[in-house]
């Protein structure tokens, strides 16, 4: 059985991935793939249940580290129980967010050293890390104004602007040091258009797994 | 303004903690002193709500990784925003387990490495560690039959008696390589006697701070 390949989605608020994560699952499920769609933080019973602590908004601010450490043990607990033997039985997995969101909300937003990120990372995950990232860009200001329509904010898109452009200039960093593996997409396009360069891209790596 | 003590009580299930904290703390009170008494996994909301997420029975089966970074994220929240604020106002505080339950339950227990939790001990703790540890201290057996009729157990109470005496085989250990810090309590003592060494250590602690 061949392994299936981990593609991970990101992007700051609103920028359409859960959009091209359907876009990418059904040209995928065309190819005749198997494909498990999921998210982060999330995907299993116990990490969903995390993802509520972590998004609620609530009274009692939260440390820093504490929210680093939840979001790696709903990482540990989606990794080890769901995608990892997803992958191992020849399925393709697609999450919305994984480490490169983490690097880019709890480092770039929150300042957390990139060298704690970086100890979490190799002791949750070894040296996995996913096949591919489709990193979707925009502006903080267009994505925000597409987020505040979806109704009340969690605790995160309560954030500053600002917040939100250290975000998005840590992703962009991330995407510029290893081209091979992250694929920067325009979300400013129209939407016609993002979804054809996604769905091209995701064709191209179909046949390059052949 | 003199910083407080940090003292936590450990020992496996039924041998008597909370007895004994509430008797430590009554005995500081009597000495005038400040105290804190809390908890671990909680002492906060957001830890309590860890501390639910991590005791709760359910038909996932826990990563080992997912519990370990559950029980430090509570630790984060409690520790920083908590415990730390309490001593640097100079109360004492008295917690119910701490890092020591970690290598045991997790470690000892679970067999979670003692490298990969002393990293995490780092990440969170900095150099912190308690000022004094008392460890009460009995076989296995006994604690578990007096754990038992409290009613349910919890996710860890329903584990085999050789994950528990995992547990106090590590506890003992920790102890022996510290025993400046560590105060073994024998904990099949009568209650009286028990508690009547625990009320002299404490005082002990108390003179030796003034």
């Amino acid at each position: 059985m061949k392994r299936g390949q981990f593609i991970t989605f990101e992007g700051t608020e609103g920028v359409g991935k859960s959009t091209q994560l359907a876009n990418a699952a059904e040209v995928l499920r065309t190819e005749g793939i198997d494909v498990v769609v999921t998210r982060e933080p999330g995907g299993t019973p116990m990490a969903e249940a995390i993802r509520e602590l972590l998004l609620a908004p609530r009274d009692e601010p939260v440390h820093e580290l504490t929210e680093l450490l939840l979001m790696f043990a709903a990482r540990a607990q989606h990794l080890h129980t769901r995608i990892l033997p997803a992958l191992e039985a020849g399925q393709w997995v697609l999450c919305d967010r994984f480490t490169d969101a983490t690097f880019a909300y709890q480092g770039g937003g929150r300042g957390v050293s990139k060298e704690r990120i970086g100890q979490l990372e190799t002791l949750v995950q070894g040296d996995v890390r996913p096949d591919h990232v489709i990193l979707l860009d925009a502006p903080v200001e267009t994505g925000m104004a597409r987020a505040r329509h979806r109704g009340d904010l969690d605790r995160f898109e309560q954030e500053a602007v600002s917040f939100f452009q250290r975000i998005r200039d840590t992703y962009l960093e991330r995407a510029g040091n290893a081209p091979d593996r992250y694929h920067l997409v325009d979300a400013t396009a129209p939407l016609a258009e993002v979804s054809e360069q996604v769905a091209g891209l995701v064709r191209s790596l179909v046949a390059a797994s052949r």
